[in-house]
């Protein structure tokens, strides 16, 4: 058993609580300073969301959940601590007091910063080990989006930047290495560039708050979320390509397309202009609930890329493999149904009756079935070597609803198994109460040959003796609906 | 019966299929005029595309496909048309030819431009009738993003903008009505803005085209996909919202974040970096198949959204409603299984073994007794009226697979109803080959009460009568498998 490892949160806002979250899902302990004495509710709203939805992005069992302690000081924070996190207000003198800190209890602890501006050279201006701070720039929501962008300066010690990308690897995100220092690093150039753009627009009475989201919302604010932006220009450059984009588009540059050459006046009324607009937009709405609605939608978005292992969807299916290494060798001694799947109800998964979607209920089935084929050995690879357990027959008895938020999980018993069939009945249960059960006869297939034949000896060794152990369960009522002549 | 409408389309690029295909699948009759010798075989690549993905966007019939015509001169595209999409190249001097030529023909057609750039009374410039010519900017691919940037000047006949909007709205669109006009409109000027900050990024070695794609899909691109700008930073302001949000972004304009006081030479050089960089990042895949996987991580957004009833996915309802609108009146006399829902299965629905992943075959079943439930009367107003039929016990036989890519229809046989049960059969098929079938029985529920309850007069007195037409039927062999005490 290695220990738990624990990251030192400085500065609890909606950056540092994403933080927070993002490491205590991932099994890390968490220890927060802020003198603010709302971090503590403020952190918990945050990690209410974060449990709301990470989860839901996991095929496999998360690991159990860190310790979050609020720390009375950073000396305190720092305690045990392996990684240090940032997210204090934008002041380079504040950061500069906290880096002190830091670095006169815990000299060598990596120190990634959360600055969505400053350069790492000058976070590191009079550190006493500047080798060890860096830029560490996540996105709002942390616990959602994958993106990190690690910024070293030449001072920095690329090991120390190296374990920090494992670090951020290993709670699931994606670490940019950014090889050049610059004001903003990479991605809030884009987002400063846009938004200067906007309050031009909407000083100069072209369009409203809403009708810019509009503007990028129902167009290509949907392609970027899978490819970027010269991905998507070279789709658009057709068989010729990049090239044949840019000579397209190339002498736009000279165009008036937009107002890049200055800066609107940060004036009050350009604040109350915009501020009024954005109440009238999104006022129906509080806060937490548009963060909610946010949460689901990225949710939603990105277990569509990791349905397609694509863009950040395929950050998600490393990160399964990552948890699924960490679970213990499962296949247990005793008899009793195992439990293979916990879930939660998405808010995509409700119909129009306000409860889970029927083909959810046989979802959450082959989400634990899928496991326990794992179990057996007859995973990924084995269906790449050309062997599969196919769903023959199905039998789905509902027992009760289950409702957006529930947490479910699908536990599996062997009914009976041979060399060519697996027969199992899965219930899915709201902590003791049972909403449905699935019965299904499953048959080993050549998938080339499309037929069946024996498993392979190593998952008849696995599922054979588990069969006969599960034997000695009672046979649960609503067995017994399937049964098609094979 | 109304008769089929008719679009004409002038240039037949991607923008041009993509309208061509756009108005084709939502029912309206398509020709097309582009010299361009290849503008057939062009026009079939983006048609096939859209058919592999729009449907998919659907829960109700498409209505026929209508009928596309490669018309010899613009005179002859023009012949029924009721409007005209001109995407011809970016040169004013084209686009005023275009036009003068359609006007010759007929002068009070409403003439929407693809243009990326031009005012509309640039676009005006000459014409015999400037009222009806307007900005209808479209996205790519213009078949699955709803957003159409529609511009009038002063010049423009209201009337012709309002029936314009509508005619987008009857694909499926979102008009955005831009009340300025504005070179580049309103979208261009961001991409414009990013477009240019990239360019500098690349060029100065900060950053690849990769580098900068991740940057972007990692992070702010998942958010905008759903919520704009401005209504994610109000989320990241926190409750103190807009105001506080820019306050403390409002002094970052006088930082140097961007480079947008200038713009790069746009040098052989630079587009060679660029072509290589991309070529590095993406040509392991060909242009055909990135469209395939944008379009299937579109359809997977799209589809996200439209569970929420959110952003882009409000709009696909609403064109949902549309086509129910235009559905003829549906029991019909005879006695034969009905045709409920016609499917493709998509990329997102395929799971490891390369089949459909086993809870799709229940979500097509739903499908299609969701729109049976429908054409009896137990509607989403039902629903909301507090009563709904809920799904007892579920038989699926699995008869074969379903592979990406197939079109599947689901019919189904009502077995038996009363006052309160509803049992019926399920038939998935591709073609004539039967993939799945589905037996399940329904009980009408007093949601509120959660207790099962007569069906309303109205819903029965369709229910009925179809069941005891389909008493006549032959009874699947198949059926019987479900028959819980309820």
């Amino acid at each position: 058993m290695t220990k738990t490892p624990k990251a030192a949160i400085i500065g609890g806002g909606v950056i540092g609580g994403g933080w927070a979250a993002r490491f205590l899902l991932n099994g890390w302990d968490v220890a927060v300073f802020d003198p603010d004495p709302e971090a503590g509710r403020k952190i918990a709203e945050v990690l209410a969301n974060a449990r709301a939805s990470l989860p839901a992005l996991a095929d496999v069992p998360m690991p159990p959940e860190g310790a979050l302690t609020m720390a009375a000081s950073i000396t305190e924070a720092l305690d045990g601590a392996s990684y240090v996190q940032e997210s204090v207000s934008e002041r380079l003198d504040l950061k500069h007091r906290v880096f002190a800190q830091i670095q006169q209890v815990a000299p060598g602890v990596p120190i990634g910063s959360s600055t969505s501006g400053f350069k790492p050279s000058e976070l590191q201006q009079g550190a006493a080990n500047p080798a060890t701070i860096f830029v560490a720039h996540p996105f709002n929501p942390v616990y959602l989006l994958p993106l990190a962008e690690v910024v070293p300066s030449a001072a920095s010690d690329p090991a120390v930047i190296e374990t920090a990308k494992e670090t951020l690897r290993g709670i699931g995100m994606f670490p940019l290495h950014v090889r050049k220092e610059i004001d903003a690093h990479i991605a809030d150039r884009f987002l400063e560039a846009v938004w200067r753009e906007a309050l031009w627009l909407v000083k100069d009475g072209v369009a409203t708050t809403e009708e810019i989201d509009e503007a990028i919302r129902m167009g290509f604010g949907l392609r970027w979320g899978q490819m970027g932006l010269f991905e998507t220009y070279r789709v658009a450059g057709g068989e010729a390509g990049m090239k044949h984009f840019m000579a397209q588009f190339g002498p736009c540059l000279q165009w008036p397309w937009t107002k890049l050459t200055d800066v609107p006046e940060f004036t009050d009324e350009l604040v109350d202009l915009i501020a009024g607009q954005s109440d009238a937009q999104s006022g129906a709405y509080t806060i937490r609930e548009l963060e909610r609605i946010r949460d689901a939608n990225l949710v939603g978005f990105l277990r569509v890329l990791k349905d397609r292992n694509w863009g950040a969807g395929r950050v998600l299916k490393e990160q399964d493999k990552r948890l699924a290494a960490l679970m213990p060798a499962p296949v247990p001694e005793t008899a009793a149904p195992l439990v293979m799947a916990r879930l939660q109800v998405l808010p995509g998964w409700i119909d129009y009756n306000g409860h889970m979607t029927e083909s959810r209920y046989l979802f959450c089935a082959s989400e634990t079935t899928d496991n326990l084929l794992r179990l057996i050995g007859a995973d990924m690879d084995y269906v790449a070597g050309g062997h599969s357990y196919y769903t023959a027959e199905t039998h789905i008895l509902h027992r009760g609803e289950a409702r957006l938020g529930d947490r479910l999980t699908g536990s599996v018993q062997v009914l009976g198994a041979d060399e060519k069939r697996l027969h199992i009945f899965v219930t899915l249960a709201r902590g003791e109460e049972v909403v449905a059960t699935i019965e299904q006869m499953c048959l080993h297939v050549d998938m080339k040959a499309g037929k069946t034949c024996p498993g392979a000896p190593e998952v008849l060794a696995r599922l054979l003796p588990l069969a006969a152990a599960h034997a000695a369960l009672p046979r649960p009522d609503a067995a017994g609906r399937v049964g098609r002549k094979v």
